[in-house]
């Protein structure tokens, strides 16, 4: 089968992979309908992290239909469609049933095996994959595969970030995950949505997920800004979606005290000096996002057509195309490319 | 009037201080009944952190009698036995509503007045002080002195730490914070209470407090020790009362993933890694204590002889003899002491 290889920094290629197989009566072999490149994935990219193998198999996002299923999984059969998180869970752990799924006992990173491909294995399928009532109509594809990952991370951040009704939220990051987390927080009602962005494409698709505000400038003056625009105060809550030591700073500063940070950018050279934080006295949460626990309500919200978050993909490529896909999303020509197969 | 000034690392001095007097139509007056010298007040007596003014007042938690009352002061009068938060706040802004007076936009350290004296000016008396319902038996003016601070900010830790029915709760410090916390999460009905102690006399309090089980082992090995305790999970709420890197790892390695780490001990020269942070997953929030927020309660609790946080206190002595009860604290040879007038 063919399949999505890193060899290093800017070196990716599609390539002849193994046929993945049933490793554990626990697993199930997908065909992929499609993937995605993540965010994530330019960070060794460009060569700010290491490749945890050489080369590296790469993807961890997909949505496609069950084709095998090992002897002890129940949930999902042949001829399913079906969702699954960018983490393997067994759903069934103290952590699991806390609702923090991707720091499950047993968590697999999806990452580690790679769902830019024609094939995947999932581990821990009952854990893992939600099937949808039906094989998807096309339109909804690009959605579905968006829960896979960016939907659900954005949700997270807008949960933690306390979004309701009467808030105020700041989003920090107009990336995939940034645009999904206005969207979250417009779904769980928040009164205003402040979306820190400089890209007029990014700011509009913003304004149609629910961003009533725009703040164009960053750092402590960005949110200095959003302050401003909340009578002094700083937002009740804020979602950050970067990773980087000024979108966290920005984050924090741009919270009232007592307010909700929400944080799932992966990290990146992020120190965070403690005296700071016991005076901004905010809350301070996230870490990789428990998707499965939100796929159940999220692939219903897109079945019902009330959200679509597929419109984060602009623009979609054959697997085979994939080297160009990492291009364009290192460029910053495409906010977030959706692999066909 | 007598009060206690602080020249210099390890040099406390009891003085003649100018009477204070009403600087705002805000303000009052009270005459200190009993005050107290915090485990804050040792980190510049140790010279780990720098004096705010040569020689500083010292001193920002009390008890006492309404001496003077500015014009605009409605809610306490002469005579009226009162506690209050060692943050003076206006309790009426955004942020004090939503609960987090000690971040009051118009917020006053106490410890920048200094309340180890006979009298002490607290600005937005309003805001601050909580009159008791009459003027209390001997017995109850060390635990009031105690809700001024040490029982307040443990009861945050343990609320931020999500103390409750079911959970198990750790506390790193045994010192009066940390055992204040034990208490609260008691009170506020934790199942379990794992208190990190290697001091007998601590460990005796902690376990009268509530405490289920003691952990002597410190850091890496102390949090192994709780997860040990917890199937392997970790606690589902832990309560820093100490601030340095060192508790601050210990406790956020010592709760689950999704768990809750309220930090109250002020921090001093800690930094904690975004990556960190980000796969432990867990819920950070601290920082001063909103004490005005709790005062209601935990003065009904203590007139109720519900609670009896007095204990804390293992060493009285006249405010003339202050040095002395720097000398103990600094020593370890006590918890916490209170000075009488």
């Amino acid at each position: 089968m063919r399949g999505v290889m890193m060899y290093a920094p800017g070196d990716v290629r599609v390539e002849d992979r193994p046929m993945p197989s049933i490793l554990e009566p626990t697993d199930a072999i997908i065909k992929v309908a499609a993937t995605c490149i993540c965010g994530s994935d330019l960070w060794p990219y460009r060569g700010l992290e290491p490749l945890a193998a050489v080369p590296q198999p790469m993807g961890h996002e997909y949505v496609g239909v069950v084709e095998t299923v090992g002897g002890q999984v129940t949930s999902v059969r042949q001829g399913d469609f079906v969702v699954g998180s960018f983490v393997a869970s067994d759903n069934t752990c103290e952590i699991c049933r806390s609702g923090y799924q991707s720091r499950c006992i047993h968590n697999v990173m999806m990452g580690s095996i790679g769902t830019q491909a024609e094939y995947a294995r999932i581990p821990l399928a009952d854990g893992t994959l939600v099937a949808t009532p039906a094989y998807p109509a096309d339109d909804l594809i690009a959605p579905l595969l968006a829960a896979s990952d960016v939907l659900g991370t954005g949700w997270y951040a807008a949960v933690a970030a306390q979004a309701g009704p009467g808030r105020t939220i700041a989003v920090v990051g107009d990336g995939a995950v940034g645009l999904c987390a206005i969207l979250a927080a417009r779904q769980l009602g928040a009164e205003r949505i402040i979306a820190f962005s400089r890209h007029p494409e990014r700011q509009a698709l913003a304004r149609a997920f629910g961003a009533t505000d725009i703040v164009e400038e960053r750092g402590d003056e960005g949110a200095a800004k959003v302050r401003e625009l909340t009578n002094g105060y700083g937002a009740h809550g804020t979602a950050e979606a970067v990773g980087t030591q000024l979108s966290m700073s920005q984050a924090i500063q741009s919270t009232r005290p007592g307010g909700y940070v929400g944080y799932v950018g992966v990290s990146h050279g992020v120190d965070l000096r403690g005296i700071d934080l016991f005076f901004r006295s905010v809350h301070l949460h996230g870490g990789p996002a428990p998707v499965r626990h939100f796929l159940p309500t999220l692939i219903k919200l897109i079945g019902d057509r009330s959200i679509d978050p597929g419109r984060v993909f602009d623009l979609t490529l054959p697997l085979e195309d994939a080297a160009e896909g990492y291009r364009a999303m290192d460029e910053r020509r495409a906010i977030k490319v959706m692999l066909t197969l």
